[in-house]
């Protein structure tokens, strides 16, 4: 990913254009043959020794594209060199050239989400039954499986998938239409067929292509982070010691604290949630960018300097470390057993009071039954089962109970969601 | 769009889904036919005392569904009223009616950039031939058409409309699955049945629906603001004393400043300006809103309570402005013309410089002597052509310095863009 | 704090700078000093049929001080009623108008923080001596006090109301400088008098006050948001079933959950989390409001109508209900102890290390002891402390061992942080 | 401000706080005085190799601080050696290290915003009689001068300043108190010895200092990229074709387009204006850093790696930029009085409108009159003062109008801003 967004790669894909450009520019007979064929031979190899030189020109002229073009053209040399950028202005290089990176960019991290949903369904596959305490608001709600969570993670990565594929469409463009869109010296059939030799579609634009399709692919970066921050919390509180059901991979050798030697932390599952904010401030940087002056002005170039390859970059970093410690997470079958023991047989306190209405008493007055026993079993420690056998107001049956405390009863349904799995492209 | 967001339209979705879940409920045969007939039956009006019953009840239970469904099954009264609810957690009621709202609130957005996108297509068409300068980083560039710019920005409103219809999609869903999404206490053909009928999709989730989809309802608000944003400021420039170019419409009566007299300010388009930022602000709360704790945590919902309504009403209310502005803008041709001739014609550097390299100059040559006759033009308040003819270094024909100079010529491909406009859906 | 941003209040402050005003202007022998106390005699009551009257006459100008201005004449009636807004511009009344409710919303917000800071100093010192594991990681680490927690939350509330003071000094400034603030057709003695008046400092500004000024304001509203978010944080996490260390206040009758009668959920903990949210979102677009077009254009003005009052009483929420929240929590103080003995004693892990570096030993061989006799305390499910006394290689004495176990030893300078408390003013 | 954010910056500030927490561990007598000495006598080189032995040694421990102290202890060797980060948890190293280099950061930042206040003074001193228009909505207001401009642009740097100086205090703090900040192993006399040797305050603590402190920093960085923002959009303005009242700076030889020679462009305050949108993103990452969880989780870390670094360049990048910008700034004095006289005297539509309503007019039909006219002469391209000395309606003296239309009355107070220039420190 960070090749993408070199120098050189920059000047490569520059150069491209401007070859291709030159040759379109040839069919037209703008450009003759031969000498656009001379462009092509002597293209220039962009290394090190190509960026220094661009660089020390870029001193005099303090334009960058001015700079690359009197390079280009001095190696290419007369007379072909001269028609080296014909027609063109800096944006139809510059803008198409860095739609060809973001494309590049956003393949890479389809490439990379693709393998963290197929390790984020292996996990949720491979635990359909294991059975945890589900809960809302940090408290015990209802028995879950671990399935579930991570089935759940799984449709919210395809939902970002999509984002992503959107935006790499929507930023999968290019233009060369001169100065101000309106292709003033320049024919649209070099849009069409330099944009066709590098797989973008050619728009209207004005001097640069309209910068809310950038702010689209940054929006998809963000939402990818904001779903990885997600998957993020659930494995730090699940790995906090009092609920100790899942535990990162820890490394032989590895040292969790300077000071403690006892720690095993949550730091790769931290490391995401906290990117997540960086991402979220790109895009709101991005969203910015969109209100250019009149036919263009520059304020988006220095922004888009530091943002584009920094979301790029660190929105395939989550998406990877997330990957591995998907992979190398350990699951605690038993502790998630122990916690959803731990609170007294209360995660069916709402089969109890369906069952109270289904005998016949108001919801308002059975619930407050159960909400006695409740929390009298929470604070005397003692199973919520036994005080409702032992409660007057509670007519139900022995059998009516087991039903309610039923484990598999329960979670007879939660296959549903996996269905779902199956279905993604 | 308002009416949407009131506790009445929130209150009548909570109950169309009670009830349809009670009916569902009857052909699973868990509540009695007769008993769900009856519920519908007795299904109460939604008006203001029925919300302040609500209100005064929620008083006792600090819980909002918890009052609403006490207050519904008193109105409907026992037997029947006891089953509603039945099987059902608050939020598969609360999410489901939010989404309900959301989905309505993108219908009504949808028809309103409708109308957008066709005032912006008309004033494209009806300004194709509306020569101006076209401006880049504020300085003349080269000649464009009214028309053009306003064709750019319908096609991005185009694209805004591709996202909201996506979000849309995104957020026309709906649950019923229970407390913490397994279905543990209601059949999936429940969520089957009510989403049927209310046209959602039905969609796994934890106690709640995915916040990805709440945020890429916001982000599609963002991106219109600020597209939005960047028509304002086009028009903002285009109206300022020096320019002059176009100008708000503006009432009989209406007072431009209450010092000065002979003020015309287009602050409608500054207000639109400054509503993108808000919008930008919605945004990023909502993506924070994502990573919510285990099966949910309840901190998004305060959030969306404000940002929810407000950045529909917002977005709705800058889409519709802007169709006024647009509808009623004044088009001063004349003024454009003045201003496009107000450059000396350095607006036709580019062609001058092209012909200078075919006629045989190295680029860097020819930019060197077209520079500085540039910048002499513009110094001396002299014609640019002129200064041209009299340097010996230009060795172009009049009838090369007619075609640079010719402003046919150079809008001739510009008309390619309003070919897009007929293909937007 | 809603009272400070109703119409009423703002045309109330609209009103007393314009009577001021002309008094001012009497005093320099502009006014005739009788139609000046005329103008204070007339002056009209500002009720709902004075806002009503404001409204429809804009309706005519579109513009709301014209609108104003004309009421108020008319009310007043000639000769004296024509002298009001002698000299003015809208931004003179409007902007200082509404810097006179900031500086009044901040007195509230500052009030309100204060018995904030109050409470939760006094959580503090209650709870000094209220022995609880300290947690990094979510990971158990070393013994602390509930007593050290709510002390340093109570010195950063003391932060943020510093930074609170330092935004109402900035932001309880007026102008009364005329079109472009250069007191063109006003005498600078007019701002003196009216800012001396309403206790506010005269500044030099454009037509409007600098918006750096009211960014500053929002950004303090953000930093307040971001700390109670902390402590909210905080509070749901221990509320957490697994850990159960503190429960919210909780109403007779309240129910937890519609649907599981077992539930107490930190619901207004939550809600402080997410409102801190929105606070950040509204900065960024008050900083965005700063650069605004020469001297003024009026695109903050639609901006600052949503997010100033929404801040304020956003901002103001929320210290009142975590006041609330700090006042009624309940800490179990038995449960503290139960979970800091649960992790086998492994938060001594670093006094057992630092006795074996003293003893001699490297530290990286220390480390590599002790962590091993950690992982295995947790993974058998013993005590740490006996797995070292059955170590050969650790060769601490029983005292020393005593004193690395020794929880008052660990906890002797705890007692500091508690010393700033006493200085906070 | 690069040096300071290198990893050898950062270890070196790391070896120091370490070091010196070893003498003064000497000073209290836990560790022995000559192995102190000896610790501070082979104190190894922060160099390269320094730098890569510490990368090879984190390959294994997974933990920066960890390696940092092995390769230390090896290279001082034992047993003084061992003796290193006695005491001490990670974060009191890392975090008072941060702190160190922020604090050093802000001086820097301080130093260069002085200078930028200093030539934005000298420029605003220099421009007192420079006489233009004024401008609100981008419409002509009233005459002002670019003196004032650039004097407001000073006194709101100067706010900024004071903010930068907040901000600096609120960072140069320090933390030497253990795992949870308890000082359980570790005496505070350390902390008082390390924080006094290093000029930082010592203060209360979690493992690590509050965020509130570091989002100070970062809000301090996003005011200031805001003011400049503000700043650079006016030059953009100024210098826009139609204005021409100023230009940047333009080096010989430069380039402004590499397709259209004639181009001047105001690029450097074009990309001033971008990066403040990055700055106002890293604020947003920052405050939502705050709500670290119980004694720290370590997200902020990751996002603290990119954006204090980047805040801290990109604000000094900005800084020195503009005031390069500022102090080769061009102004056009011709230029501005042609623009000031191009609106045919409208900018005294207010003295006038004075005047009449002093005659004894009401200000509503006063109001008319001057707004009739004044449309008329910018429809009409005629000199306003003709036109109301033309309108029978119009019954003022031509003394009066004399006074009305007096560029000197009107600039007569505006010399006041300048005096509280002087006052600033």
């Amino acid at each position: 990913m960070k090749e993408l967004f070199t120098d050189r790669a920059r000047f490569s894909n520059w150069l491209e254009i401007e070859v291709l450009s030159t040759e379109a520019h040839a069919e037209l007979g703008v450009v003759p043959a031969d000498q656009a064929a001379t462009v092509r031979q002597r293209m220039p190899q962009v290394d090190d020794a190509f960026v220094m030189a661009v660089d020390e020109r870029e001193a005099t002229t303090n334009h960058d594209v001015a700079a690359f073009v009197d390079v280009v053209q001095a190696l290419i040399g007369p007379p072909a060199g001269n028609w080296v950028h014909q027609g063109l202005t800096s944006s139809d290089v510059v803008d198409t050239a860095q739609c060809m990176a973001l494309a590049q960019a956003a393949e890479v991290l389809l490439d990379a989400i693709g393998l963290l949903i197929a390790t984020s369904r292996d996990l949720a596959e491979a635990n359909r039954a294991t059975v945890m305490v589900g809960r809302t608001h940090g408290i015990h709600a209802e028995p879950t499986t671990f399935g579930v969570k991570a089935a759940l993670w799984t449709l919210q990565l395809g939902r970002d998938r999509d984002r992503l594929r959107r935006a790499r469409k929507a930023i999968a463009v290019g233009k060369l239409s001169g100065a101000v869109g309106t292709y003033s010296n320049i024919d649209p059939a070099v849009e069409r067929y330099v944009c066709g030799a590098l797989s973008l579609e050619p728009v209207p634009s004005t001097q640069v292509i309209a910068r809310d399709r950038h702010a689209e692919y940054l929006y998809a970066c963000a939402s990818i982070g904001s779903t990885i921050e997600m998957i993020a919390t659930e494995i730090r509180h699940l790995q906090r010691t009092e609920v100790g059901e899942v535990l990162e991979p820890f490394g032989k050798g590895q040292k969790g604290s300077s000071a403690m030697p006892h720690k095993r932390n949550p730091i790769i599952a931290e490391r995401l949630s906290g990117l997540a904010r960086i991402l979220r401030g790109y895009l709101g940087a991005g969203l910015e960018d969109v209100a250019l002056w009149h036919e263009r002005d520059i304020s988006h170039s220095s922004v888009e300097r530091v943002i584009l390859p920094d979301a790029s970059m660190l929105g395939h970093y989550c998406i990877v470390k997330l990957t591995a410690l998907l992979a190398g997470l350990t699951v605690n079958n038993k502790r998630m057993l122990d916690n959803l023991e731990s609170s007294y047989g209360l995660v069916f306190s709402q089969p109890v009071l369906l069952a109270l209405v289904a005998s016949g008493r108001t919801r308002d007055d059975s619930y407050r039954i159960v909400q006695r026993n409740a929390l009298r079993a929470w604070d005397e420690h003692t199973a919520f089962r036994q005080l409702l056998e032992n409660d007057d107001e509670v007519t139900l049956s022995p059998e009516q109970l087991d039903d309610a405390f039923d484990l598999e009863r329960s979670l007879q349904h939660s296959s549903r969601i996996f269905d779902q799995l199956r279905e993604m492209t």
